[in-house]
């Protein structure tokens, strides 16, 4: 029989991360009961299975009513289609209308989710031995599981409160170009990231196409939580700004329609250039790495996308009016439970303006030890900050998840964190 | 404004390859009107868009009858799930009633399309710099693709008209080690391969897993068109045969089912061992890989698939009754067609026993450049077999493909060919 030896696996299988979250995962298991302030997911309850009938139905409407022939939708939702998908014009229109992103549709790629958006752009961009990617600290550890699964190192800028500085990128990237490396691009959340919460001002947002600028990096610009901020007002995406085309734009409609789906998308529309001086869009030469990872995005998926764009008048945020309120109510549960239980003691905490989660700074070290100590004698999960650094950080914080729960478990979740802290420090 | 050097994008997006298929494509857009002899697809008249709803509801329906409550169903279709998906136990059932291949469900890991299947086999298996895979040459594109964008090397064991022969894949896999690389793993189509059409004797099956083991390799196993044999009579898959765990089973529904579902599988029943001796399944160790690909495969994708598989009993060979007639007839027709207009000329070619392609030899160089005079002036398009070979080949070969055509127009579309190949010569 063969036994193959684990170390001989890529290091993508055998990383440590992995197991970490392999055991958060296999915790939540096995303390079912327990409330979870770990899970990230979007909660499931605005949608029914009939939906997903009812828009692809939505969308095949759609498509008669701009004269498609039958065969031709059938081959739409049947066959093998175009590489970079279908929903490049329904897209385009929604990034107009929500974000006033104006992009040509011929720029965009439809993804299978988000993360294959990261892996094509990283694959795309980098391609010599010293090509690297810059990420803000504490990372979503869907992108370093993307660079990692490509063999691409992922240099950190740390985070502020404030969010990234410009001149601790253009720093970080001097460093990198003196060590005789590459920076290729940078990757940040612009709004309400994963895992700290954080945003960042629209003075940071034009000052970094700035220092990309400088820096010939490109921006991959990730938002995923865009809509859910706890008002109305919120900076422009970086995108919107990007008049250089600096940014390549990765889109998810995981959290705005559903997981399900398995739908994103990046928007990539610079320029380029061949040595005869032949001119391509990028979003084109990357269908190549696209093609190969997956050949295209299902149809049946886009299709189900599709429907939700055009009976939404190509708005998500105005098909996500209940979700924004549900989440809106949800944050500021959990920002009320912390000043409730934690206030005054060596606590303390982060306060976002909108998305999915909030960091707590705590006096014990928040290790898989006393996560697991936390569900089987408190009922309440989290999950350690120190997963999303590189090379150490965050030993000494927890990530607080709001988006999966019913409104009203929130405070008792985060009573029972007071009584594991409390007794922690005893 | 951004304008990126192509040179500096990555080989997956740069290799000449691609361009190959972009001129194919574009070709064939600039002459619709072409018998296309070079489109490998499936054709796409079997099944109506008002299908997809009818095999979701069957899904839905059987998780029903199994008990499972209505906000599981929910978030079985809506929501994240498991990274290796939910039709392993019905999957494992098909292979048996189709294959006579017994794994557990657990083993299987339900991937993005066939396509993902090959990135995630070949990321997890190599893992240093001189790890390599070996294929059968002429090969299938799409797994060159997927290891040049893995940084993987392939090396090509040339195949003969009776398939690969296990003492060619010993010797190219002792050279290798001689070289100071890691052969890894063999890619191989059993039956009816893309591009030769070629399938592997019984024999020959389990001289593979011998030398397999002597070698210590896994064999990928991809098998898309086995199905569709011109009898009923067929060898054994070679994972069939694998009391040594030595095979990983690459499976596709997109010639089964439709293409545009998206959905493909793999097989790992193998066992992996770390240093402290704990013992897994490479199946789970290798979804680490897939969730950093594509989280996990979209379940609605996954759940027509599922509905297609309880509707048919678990057969895809009962539910592919008029496909496999359809398929059998237009290759009989294609078989014919080259004895009607080639019999005593200087072309000669093989007689595949099933499947989509025939690879026909040709007196002239079978270019680009005489693709392009075939499309304008004698309205038939094929595939160069060079394509599908690493370091030169197949320069005087053409793929003849069968699948996507109407029957009737296939003796016409040889017909032209012929008179291409009587004017090129002359």
């Amino acid at each position: 029989m063969v036994e193959l030896a684990r170390e001989e696996l890529h290091t993508s299988v055998t990383d440590p991360v992995s197991a970490s979250m392999n055991f958060l995962n296999e915790v939540a298991g096995r303390f079912p009961d327990a409330i979870s302030l770990a899970a990230g997911r979007p909660f499931d309850e605005f949608y029914a299975v009939d939906d997903v009938a009812k828009y692809l139905d939505a969308y095949v409407a759609f498509l008669r009513s701009e004269g498609v022939s039958e065969a031709r939708i059938r081959q739409a939702l049947l066959q093998y289609g175009r590489t970079n998908g279908q929903l490049g014009p329904m897209i385009a229109r929604t990034l107009e209308v929500d974000e006033d992103i104006r992009v040509p549709p011929d720029a965009i790629m439809v993804t299978s989710g988000c993360q294959e958006a990261m892996i094509v752009a990283v694959r795309g961009l980098c391609s010599r031995p010293g090509d690297v990617v810059l990420a803000a600290e504490p990372c979503y550890l869907g992108f370093t599981g993307a660079a990692r699964v490509l063999g691409v190192e992922v240099v950190p800028v740390p985070e502020t409160d404030g969010g990234l500085r410009p001149e601790t990128v253009a720093r970080v990237a001097g460093e990198v170009r003196a060590s005789g490396r590459c920076p290729r691009a940078l990757y940040v959340v612009s709004n309400f990231a994963n895992p700290s919460g954080v945003s960042l001002p629209a003075a940071t947002r034009r000052a970094l196409i700035d220092v990309a600028d400088e820096q010939d990096l490109l921006i991959l610009e990730d938002d995923p939580y865009g809509l859910f901020g706890l008002d109305d007002e919120r900076p422009p995406a970086i995108k919107a700004l990007d008049c250089e085309q600096r940014v390549i734009y990765l889109g998810s409609f995981a959290k705005s329609v559903f997981p399900g789906a398995r739908v994103g998308f990046l928007v990539a529309d610079q320029t380029v250039v061949d040595e005869s001086g032949t001119r391509t869009l990028l979003a084109d030469e990357l269908s190549t790495v696209k093609s190969m990872v997956t050949v295209n995005t299902s149809p049946i998926a886009q299709a189900v996308i599709g429907g939700v764009l055009v009976s939404s008048g190509y708005s998500l945020r105005a098909a996500n009016r209940e979700k924004i309120a549900f989440y809106r109510r949800n944050l500021r549960a959990l920002l009320a439970a912390l000043e409730r239980h934690f206030a005054g003691t060596a606590v303390t905490w982060n306060a976002p303006a909108g998305g999915f989660f909030a960091v707590a700074d705590v006096p014990v070290r928040a290790d898989e030890k006393l996560l697991e100590v936390s569900a089987r004698d408190y009922g309440v999960l989290w999950t350690p900050m120190s997963f999303f650094y590189l090379d150490g950080g965050g030993s000494h914080a927890i990530r607080l998840a709001c988006s999966a729960l019913a409104t009203e478990r929130i405070d008792e979740g985060v009573r029972r964190l007071a009584a594991l802290i409390a007794g922690a420090g005893s």
